[in-house]
């Protein structure tokens, strides 16, 4: 058997999510099938993050199993050709036979972006969080620090317990302000000169809605009605309770899934 | 009666167009709809440009006259409570009782966007006309300046004669490459450093399909199909058939529309 490694980009838009649910189309649907259809065999595909409805992926991982001999570059054109226009195969390469997309992950990248304007721009309606009132990012940044290094994270976890364990440990966190795309005129935001703020977050692991959590609360403290040391407080609380709100799916990327052997995607 | 001039951004990917047309929903019905909720009378919209089915607006200008007495900041919070979120009104300006979106506009200002990348990038499939082979932006610019200043455009018009004259002015192109949107992650183009081919045209006006046929004349030029003089016998040839094919609709972007008084939107 031969164990084939995925890196995977899609639009959430239209998804549940990654994971098959009875209420809609999943990513993982589609690409089983696509699989299916490659190889004429059912075959089961273990992702690295179980991204929900709307969330969005640039360097999601996944792999199977398979008996078919078809070179990696092939079984990325082959898959391709049985996706839809809105997930994309990025790079197949053969693996170990013991690497597990789910279980050999030794760190993942999240991007949350936030659209800082007055005005919505309704080509990013499904691609950011927009909030058109004042943030200080160094006040996020100032709440973020609190989160670096191993800490039990049930806080931000909605369905607590979801996972064995909820210690986990955070390697960076990073808020800044980007000025964004300019290809739609400039600025983006249609107004302001920098529009997006853009909070970066790298952890050896992530618990179910953790970042969006994680955001509703730096939102909190980036418009000063939370002072940045309640991060710590609520971190010790271990109360969901006391967190920020779970921040809107669409502004939450899966940017890269990191393995032993280094960086899967150089982003 | 007042006169109120509305600039308004669009996400074209769920509409016919800005026309009202038999076949699915419109910017127009969309627009006019809402001035009528909001001033509880059947209201005609004038537009600048009438874009087709999937072109996106950043700076679409458009008008309408109303005996309601709202100020104008009140109408555009107003006009965006009864639009989805793919149609922004950006702003709205009282203005003299002659001016006509349509026919008092000096110039308008087309943005053509390539996905110039070897990866589809699944975020950009309703936002950019993606090419895979390498394209030549010099021998694209050098294309184009043979659009400037004034000629018979005919050759670039899908149904003519569509208006009176095909007699226009250009007054800038610009083809640059640019490295695009680093928020999903450096590059947009998920393998390339400058992804994006972009295409800035400035005229007095624009016959139907125009931009599209220009883009697709630019396209055979830069692939090396074409030499860029063929541009100046497409045009002297007054015939549709010899230019390039019309590229798809998702790639362009209404980006801003001049009046007398100077420009409207500054990009």
């Amino acid at each position: 058997m031969r164990n084939l490694k995925l890196t995977i980009a899609y639009d959430g838009t239209n998804y549940v999510g990654w994971q098959v649910q009875p209420n809609g189309p999943s990513v993982q649907e589609a690409v089983e099938r696509a699989v299916e259809q490659l190889t004429t065999k059912q075959t089961r595909v273990y992702v690295a993050g179980r991204t929900d409805s709307g969330v969005h992926a640039i360097g999601q991982v996944a792999n199977f199993s398979t008996e078919a001999n078809i070179p990696p570059e092939k079984v990325k054109l082959g898959l391709q050709r049985f996706l839809p226009d809105d997930i994309v195969i990025r790079n197949v390469e053969e693996v170990s036979p013991d690497f597990h997309a789910t279980f050999s992950a030794t760190g993942k990248h999240y991007r949350y972006l936030i659209l800082n304007s007055r005005t919505p721009n309704p080509l990013l309606r499904n691609y950011a969080f927009r909030h058109s009132a004042p943030l200080d990012i160094d006040l996020m940044q100032a709440g973020a620090n609190y989160l670096l290094g191993e800490h039990d994270f049930r806080c931000f976890e909605t369905r607590f317990p979801n996972k064995a364990t909820s210690v986990r440990t955070m390697y960076s966190v990073k808020v800044s302000r980007q000025a964004g795309w300019s290809m739609w005129g400039s600025p983006a935001g249609l107004g302001e000169k920098e529009p997006f703020v853009v909070f970066d977050i790298v952890g050896n692991g992530f618990l179910y809605n953790m970042v969006r959590a994680i955001m509703g609360t730096l939102h909190k403290i980036g418009q000063g009605k939370w002072p940045p040391e309640q991060m710590r407080e609520i971190i010790e609380s271990q109360s969901r309770a006391v967190a920020g709100e779970t921040a809107p799916a669409q502004g939450l990327y899966l940017m890269e899934v990191m393995y032993d052997g280094g960086i899967t995607h150089q982003s």
